[in-house]
């Protein structure tokens, strides 16, 4: 067994790196870019981020059946459900990627209307909540930044300068979601105010109409390979943006105490679409390896097939039953009593949906990679929510931190 | 602990369910299909399906130093290297997604041209392999098919009749690809001949030029939302397809032989690629790793990230071990004596790709998963090599068979 | 890279391959035969299983604390609480391998006793089930067998057949757990009765006096090392076995159903006590890893351990649920309404507890390894639990049928 | 859904942890400290500790043969042979925990042997290296510490003072595997001899003859539920022992020194055998599988069990490829070229022999968890690896550090 290489492999090998580096890379780099723009210019120019007459009016028939903004807490201006109430509506919702807007029930206007809701003035509330609870407009959440790491939020390097009665916006915000939405009127904006007041002090939530002059939408984002039209994830530059003090919700200073709220049920309304994604998934699944036959069987029945299945059934039971639990806690014992619980499920729900997703797949075979299942779109929200509100490790952080606490 | 539910919840949902049964489903298919043909057409429409200037010129370039057709052991036509030897020149390649398509070492070019190679009459020689060891034109290979589940060859229903001095070809193929490249002009088809002959004497290979009459490329595919321009993946049709009889490769009924002895080198090829596409990642992640700060150390510091880049290390060599492995094999035993070591590497090499890529993915953030850098698309190659070639089942059920042979 | 081999070292392997073959190999058989046996009889031989007066004194106390039967739902007998009632209590006798047996609460005891209950006769019950639930005697359950691949129960060879008013028992069976026990004094067999029945009516399960003529207890057997004294798992034959027809529980055939009916509890019983192992197993690892520094840090917060105790905690909170899940289908629909929950937890919870044995073990370094704590023998409990009571993969198994039930 | 727990349950749980913790937690302790304490030393006081005379016949027997010392690369002393020649000798003989201490190959003799080797001087070697050399005595290493963390070595608490002509030991040590020996002479002894040298100056190698005053063998431990005996691992006191300076290895502050150069063959032997273990278990998987007979079927044909061959097999050839890779860079580069690939092979090998042991072990069923096969005790030694020479972190650690230093 001598895997030793001739001289001459390791020439051509010499001289394919030189070649490599120095021609290719180059060209590379710049008609990636090319493409990458060119795509990106072409998916923008068209009609895909549209909204289809025919949605508008299921919103409309929603609306009329009761069926809307089921995820308010609010008996007046929601469904006045509590959290397990809404668990196995939302998981119904989250089936596909297309039922939780029907409802007025889709991220990330609903955790913006609970913003406005709990923080909002009463100017605020007219101005902004009314339309998105009425589904008239929707809107956007500016935190995430292209240049630092943020799942360290005291990266943040966007800033929210107080100047006499106004706030003037600076940064730069990526994966900022929904903003290419033709319906998005409105950004939630967080930046530094104060970088000496107390950790948690310094920061300000700010209400950004989009067509404020300095606000910029650079791009849109693609998440490996989907831009997810109509909404979309966008790229976000601030500059010089000037608004009166009083677009800043709660006064300046509160914006790390509103993102806490606002992402605790947030995260908890992903997680029951994930339990309703990972069902969908595993019914396409079963039926699927029951209807095609490979060697002489349906494909179910082939090596660990069923293993996989009984093994999904267990996670998606264990699964729903952590998120009602999160559910029943932040009921009953409100955000604090619940946090460990809620970083929880963001760790477990992504990876359990994720894992199911890829065995779909793998038993659609080829199919299972296009789009004519909506099995890849699928896999990529659950990938991107290993990331987005948080990434896995820093969830387990605080889990493993309140774990510990116990012993302290 | 209760997570019952309330009757106005269960009447929420009951509401619900019949709701999108009715209403969302139908139209949600509805737009989902619109969307899916709306994008593919407008990416089919433009320009990204072209080959740049730069790329002819790179592709000039590289001929003119000698990196051309390494991956073809005869000495005249190619560089005249083993397997093993071509190994890291492929490894080096297998870096981008970009690279090896420049030296002329592209699947499912580098497999087409080894057919014709080995089986190739001369007069088909001279049309289709001299062009396409020039970089002249391209090629795909038409296999897999839509209907059936192709993981079992014997599933197989497109049909080569041999009628008098004809062949006609009918049937419908998919994840053609290459198919959708400008230079592409030829397939090779693989349909049932004989029914009645020896199970692997029943098929035929026929070489088929793209805009032969009843050949229809129906639609480009994309592979988690990737369409992979300019090569991409076809589904094609072919109704009445009528060839001269020499434009069967070998004769009738030799299909099968032909497809192992294409499978063999193309497996090879694809997972030697792997390992160097494996190594990039690892690479990117370790830089992003230590240039992004968190909580106050860089992001390699944190949690078990250096335990992972550590397992990503031990992963790596193995791999790349196996395939030399199985390269040694093919080289000195031929086809017969490196059948498990070509299945083991098949099935370890996308596993192995693809979670470092997942850790790359997640040490880079949003980043990750966006087009600014090549790890998406970088996974769902990987994703799509555990279904291309055979997915990994039917390969670990041959290695399990040749192990419990050992035994009987 | 030349991994080829000298001659000189083939030379030798050659040589030291037939040294092996003819030279070491039976002798090492002999060792190993000869040692295992007079370990075993060593062991066999001590103290060590007798019961100690303090337990006595213990299990005095836990009765007249009334802390007695708490497994059964009869509230005359036992404590009459419901399986999601009980469910606590189990779990937390479950944090060591020691505090269920004290409260009259262990394994194969409750498992017979509820058999008793359900189907003993009158006299049945006031010979053995009397005793059994005053803690004065107990018992054995002998279904497995070492010469069939137990996991499949129309494996079973050994015979119950009846011989006018009379029973013959034949056969030999293993893993008869506790029937080491100094106070063991009836063995529960199953043995087949009349192979021409139907395929569930075709076994019957016999009481068995352990000092019948014809039975012998041939070894004790150890389990990954542990002899689990006192009770024990035995080899045990049965040689024309005779007992009085009225020995058969329920009367001939009948012995599926009593097996299934007594599995369910039992199994779910085992799966509450993982539970309290594995919560006591994290509480070890965080106390150990707070305790001991390394490189400077407190051992948790080195590399990935502290991931590793949030995604503990997240299982551990994802399997207690999933446990009273099943009991509560069980107390709500019996046994047929949770056939498959008690499969999916008796996948999960040896599964997870394995898992963060192996974690906890791995942080107590070679302490871990020692029986100075209990994680080895907890470990050994786990992994045997993978075994015992059906194998995992018969399980997944009946998991995977009523998931695909739901679309044939 | 309801798992709130009633009031007379929760009642009954207070109950039960107020007994357990005041009643049951000290007997507990008790009688898991005196049956320990029992079975230690009942198994001490046996004959399982002795040598069998077929077992010295046979060592008579290999090394007429000429199948003696194969580990040593010395042509004089050993056989000569490079490390990628003696892998697959190592490997042969690692396939039972038995053979190569019938080859005199076996740890920790081996290292110590090479110790002496390297450092010893003409009167060290001549009293115990040529002893060793000829199977006369055996040797122990004593150097992990009951007390601290000793995964960091600087923690080591043990110390190897100079005082004029003499050094005095004082410490405690454990693990030292091989100190049960009835034929063990000498241990290398580990401490601390001089806290202001340099970090990696500081400590001592001393040899000890065992019957030296101050030396007591406090116990000998048990690794999940195993002692290992002939050899065994053992809890060693060292106090006040007083040996001339002489008795120190290469002089005093050379312990690091000695310490890395003994670990790197150390532990690559360890990885060989390894090898040679988990091509065993395979085996005697695949032969279990193909002899047992459920639900119709052999045992292999059931479920996942023949991908999971497969991807033993898989696991098996990149480990063997990984661990000759690293003996390769030992012969070529010396251990400084070969760290990083003994610490990868480290962190492999008992990780894949780990796993395709409990793989072996679920498909033998109750039989797997018994001592009738060798599979229990082999999982043992696998699972003692991920500890022994290191733990997997410490390991990981260090591959990590060479990969990211690529890049700094």
């Amino acid at each position: 067994m001598d895997f030793g290489q001739s001289a001459r492999s390791l020439d051509h090998l010499e001289r394919l790196r030189s070649f490599i580096a120095a021609e290719v890379e180059p060209v590379e780099r710049h008609v990636r870019a090319v493409r990458r723009d060119a795509l990106a210019q072409r998916r923008d120019a068209t009609g895909s981020w549209s909204v289809s007459p025919e949605f508008r009016e299921l919103q409309r028939k929603a609306r009329e059946a009761g069926l809307w903004n089921l995820f308010l807490p609010d008996p007046d201006l929601g469904a006045g459900l509590s959290n397990v109430e809404y668990a196995p509506l939302a998981e119904e919702m989250g089936r596909s990627m297309f039922a939780s807007a029907v409802f007025n029930c889709d991220a990330p206007d609903t955790g913006n209307m609970e913003v406005l809701y709990h923080y909002g003035s009463a100017e605020q509330k007219d101005r902004w909540l009314r339309p998105l609870l009425d589904g008239e407009i929707r809107s956007a959440f500016c935190m995430t930044e292209p240049d630092v790491a943020s799942s360290d939020a005291t990266n943040m390097a966007a800033t929210a300068v107080v100047d006499g009665d106004e706030v003037i916006l600076n940064g730069r915000k990526w994966w900022s979601t929904g903003i290419g939405h033709p319906d998005c009127r409105v950004l939630i904006f967080m930046g530094l105010t104060d970088p000496n007041a107390h950790k948690y002090q310094q920061h300000s939530m700010v209400l950004v109409p989009i067509d404020t002059p300095g606000v910029t939408v650079e791009r849109m984002l693609p998440a490996m390979g989907y831009f997810d039209e109509p909404g979309g994830h966008g790229e976000v530059s601030f500059t010089d943006v000037r608004l009166p003090l009083d677009a800043v919700i709660a006064g300046p200073g509160r914006g790390f105490e509103i993102a806490q709220g606002r992402l605790g049920p947030g995260r908890i309304h992903h997680c029951m679409r994930l339990v309703g994604l990972a069902e969908h998934t595993l019914e396409l699944a079963c039926r699927r390896g029951l209807d095609r036959t490979a060697f002489g069987k349906p494909i179910v029945d082939l090596g660990g097939n069923r293993e996989r299945i009984a093994d999904a059934r267990i996670a998606i039971n264990q699964l729903r039953l952590l998120v009602l639990h999160a559910a029943w806690l932040l009921d009953t014992q409100g955000l604090a009593g619940a946090r460990s619980a809620v970083s929880e499920i963001k760790v477990a729900a992504p990876r359990v949906a994720q894992q199911i997703i890829d065995f779909a797949i793998q038993i659609h075979g080829g199919a299972g990679l296009s789009d004519d299942f909506p099995l890849a779109g699928a896999w990529t929200a659950a990938r991107a929510l290993r990331l987005a509100d948080g990434p896995d490790e820093v969830h387990q952080g605080l889990v493993a931190r309140f774990e510990l606490g116990k012993y302290n």
